[in-house]
């Protein structure tokens, strides 16, 4: 099948590159960007050497198209090639909330095509693999909002996790994406770590809208208090999670819901000891940990995965995938790069 | 002032070399270790090549002790010091809790001097300066509840915040110490964000112990969930602690009642921004910034510091200054390293 | 075909259980280490969750094998099962060197099967292509001689570079391995570089052994001064190579040189800018620019590998192709992991 | 003394307040930058937060001045300052070529104040302190070339090393400055090393002119092959230098000569193992090492420093001090934060 990928200078669109250079059934066969126009792949990033495509303004050929321009951008590119019948996987949050208002409210912009919203599916394959499978347009999720919706889903829809969640997060500055800024700057994030945008960061309706779709009746609507913050490292994120049992339960019983939950889920990884970045690096793995703390009866409940693979291209090729009916490790069984 | 390292070649032991060597009223006159005992300072640390002191299996003659030594060791060594008239600050745990049973039961050794429990005093300069100025023996606070504690102090001691507490911290890599294993293997922390010791970690009770001891009365005695990381930096050390509002309150309220409550106290600053590791780098500030997430209700508290310097090796300078009846900023006034 | 790795737990074995396992022709099917044995591979490695392999003391049944042990140990295990047609690509030093007084010098200690060396083909297939796909026992090259004799090689064998070479390089922490020492801690790497072994490199021999075997007659045998060092990242290894040209000679002409020598080398890659080490990032290229310093005649030839990759494990592998008489990159063919 | 900072929010220019901050002796009375201007230093850079000058366009009422603006625009701030009777030390490059013609063939800009060149004083205080203690103007070195020269000038003005010489030189991020750039993004950087500027470095020419000022009668010029290269590491440079021994010489007489020139000079410190760039992190000394290889006759000649420190902003205040007849040590003697 071909493929085409718009926006690929940036920090998701170059993952994608790397992905589907080596996917099976995929052919990469064009590819755009605003900025690079009319060079070629392998002179922009001499490490896709193989790569001997140009970049083209704009494309349009291909049958399945994977956008990873910023928000708004996006929707305008990708609501003409959906009408045109094409397949699409949107990376950026254009079409990750079903609500049109919340989205304008958070992004603080117009949606250009607020049409396409109804048949638009999240992207969540653990949670939506059937919608996904028979989709045109998926939104793929954001990086923090995997990780946090993995960790805290079996807990959540079960009832055992009550309504005050905390997401804790951690994220390599990759997620910051490619443009330089004084704070993204080598010499800033090294040996640096805070936390940002405390009360207002836009994965944060994403979570929400997730969690409350699976919220057992009669339980109130997540609250929540999210803080995510940048380490000094290019991938990996790692999310944290906090949310009182509500009933007694103990650490085994916890694990056992947990693998029940993601049986044959092939990214997740039910283990049992807190999971570390680096094992999810370069590949669509996420790690889950959930931990019952028995003398505060909290639940912590923790998710690790690459935020440029899991938690961006590597999830986008996953709904690609199971959208095309390929197996859904296609392209994607690789383990991580450890160390 | 004659002063002696016991323990110089750990992290801790290190930093205070650094500090002391360049203190105006304190002179370094004898250090020991028992690793490198024979060896003079310059040769096993070619940074500190204006050192010629020679490490010593055994020390005794200073008028002052910093002990850097692991627990029970550090206690097994102060204890005759102190009994000699010695004036210590201990940076191990050895003296920081009160209660023997306490330490006993975290550390799982039998306490070697529970004589001295009670004359020592829990070294947190903003807490209990008038105490520790005439301690003759100062159990130095670990690094994490330095870091928690002045976060949360606050906002707790006024009431303000619900004793459902959490801590999620992460930590440098200088905290694990100097012992090479696998995991503080350069190879494996790279690039790597993870949790340990989730429900065991020994800084807990000192965190609870300290809490309680200020808390308002009527209320009930903190409950804590702690969770500690490790990420890719060799020092800096940020406590992102939760806790609900018990009242209504505002940013500007909080933001004004804490600093109200650090006014004064020279090595806390109070930021009006989420800080960053980065600005403590190798000096003895805590930046702490109160957060208050209105739509949840939430209090999130945040403290950064360097784990080497207020969380350890800078403080105890700090309280051996308050003990000496010296300038509480004295040889402690340098800029961080930054960037 | 069935393949084994012995010594899966050190680096460079852990390296090739990742390649490995997603090889379409070679199956894993026994892995031995003296550390870890009866152990489940994805036990001692959580990222290699999809190998159930458990871990010998010692395997013997699969057809072909790589070993990732030390040197002496290596030889020890591989001279039997060379013996007895197993097929072997050796990862340590033991089959490098064809002179045995030689490695007895360099390595001080007595070689366990001599008699093997005769048979024994340098595992460097953009020079030994022919006799490694007949060999049954390969020794595999290492990190540093494998960048400085592809950058070297075009302008060695020509005549145009003068025989006093100097090789400044510069290597990632992970070509240390895995054993933990104060040296490779975090704490000690990170925010640091330095020279080490600076007359008395073990792979010195080796870079001298193949420039001589390639020498143009008349001319004098290399005279080598080749300067380590450590720089503060995990994988990544950039050679830089200096050497007077003996003749006048052009940017151009130098480019042409090499990309006319290293045509139809899937590998190695020639780029007319400094190679970045992170190109080639968990995977198997070796990137190399040939620069002509006109002001002073110098040759100043740099190669930038993963030392993981085509420093070790990426060339086990491809070595083991040609001796199983695949195509060269089957297996191999990922992009690099960048960012 | 009252002091001024023109161009406080380059990388330079931080690390001249954070040392001016705790200088016995100056007082830093105003400072300047044009990106900020009108916000308070603390404002702008919270870990100064001691620092309560508000930063302005222009300044000009202190009695001593550093420059740390880029080259062009600190020649035309400091020329007018220099006539008025102040002195200056300008970290720039403007005045430390002393032929006007070199510097506007490297540069590319005309001089603004080429008058001033004959009365500036390179400010190399171990190859010039009498000139440094007399002159009004200095222009403070690059931090390549302080490391180079210093690893040279012993073997190179004794006639041991033949006037061909290499210089690879390895450096942290921020000797490139605060501008962001992709390539000096933090995803960029970590985890990545290369070599930059080939053929066309500008510290070139400064290492020539004070070799050449120093060389042996009857010598020729030095022959110089410079190859500056980026390490992931935010501070921390080492210079690697080659030259041939043009006579037979030993390890020991190698460093004998190097301690009897260096003997005295309180920033240099002659080391007899390669020495860390984290050594000197946050400070201003410079460790050497010189290097005699047996086999090859080969002098390798190595500098470790801080760039930011004896490579910039410490040899600054170095050249303050001797300028001003206070101690060269002043202000300057902290160890160097490690780890």
């Amino acid at each position: 099948m071909k493929v085409g990928i718009i926006g690929i200078t940036g920090s998701a669109g170059g993952e994608l590159a790397r992905l589907l250079l080596s996917h099976p059934e995929f052919e990469l066969t064009e590819v755009s960007a605003r900025s690079e126009a009319g060079r070629k792949v392998c002179d922009v990033f001499p490490y896709l050497h193989r790569c001997q495509l140009t970049i083209e303004p704009e494309i349009g050929s291909a049958d399945f198209f994977f956008s990873a321009l910023p928000h708004k951008s996006s929707a305008e590119i990708c609501g003409p090639l959906v009408k045109k019948g094409k397949r699409v996987v949107d990376l950026s949050a254009d079409f990750r909330l079903r609500d049109r208002a919340l989205f304008e409210q958070w992004y603080q912009v117009e949606h250009p095509h607020p049409e396409l919203l109804e048949q638009a599916v999240y992207g969540l394959p653990e949670l939506h693999c059937q919608q996904i499978a028979s989709a045109k347009l998926v939104g793929n999720p954001g990086c923090y909002p995997t990780a946090a919706i993995l960790a805290l889903a079996p807990a959540w829809s079960s009832g055992l996790a009550g309504h005050n969640v905390i997401v804790d997060a951690k994220s390599g500055v990759s997620g910051a994406g490619w443009t330089p800024t004084r704070d993204t700057h080598y010499i800033s994030m090294n040996e640096n770590t805070y936390a940002y945008s405390m009360d207002a960061h836009r994965h944060e309706p994403e979570i929400t809208q997730e969690l409350n779709a699976i919220k057992p009746q009669l339980r109130k609507p997540v609250e929540l208090t999210f803080t995510p913050h940048l380490v000094p490292m290019t991938r990996g994120l790692l999310a944290t999670c906090y949310s009182r049992a509500l009933e007694a339960t103990s650490q085994d019983q916890l694990l056992e819901m947990y693998r029940a939950y993601y049986a044959n889920k092939p990214f997740v990884q039910v283990v049992d000891q807190p999971p570390r970045t680096k094992w999810a690096a370069g590949n669509n793995m996420a790690y889950i940990y959930p931990h019952y703390h028995e003398r505060t009866g909290q639940l912590v409940l923790l998710a690790a995965e690459d935020n440029l693979g899991k938690g961006a291209a590597g999830q986008a090729v996953q709904n690609a995938n199971l959208m095309c009916g390929l197996p859904e490790e296609m392209g994607l069984s690789m383990s991580a790069l450890f160390p």
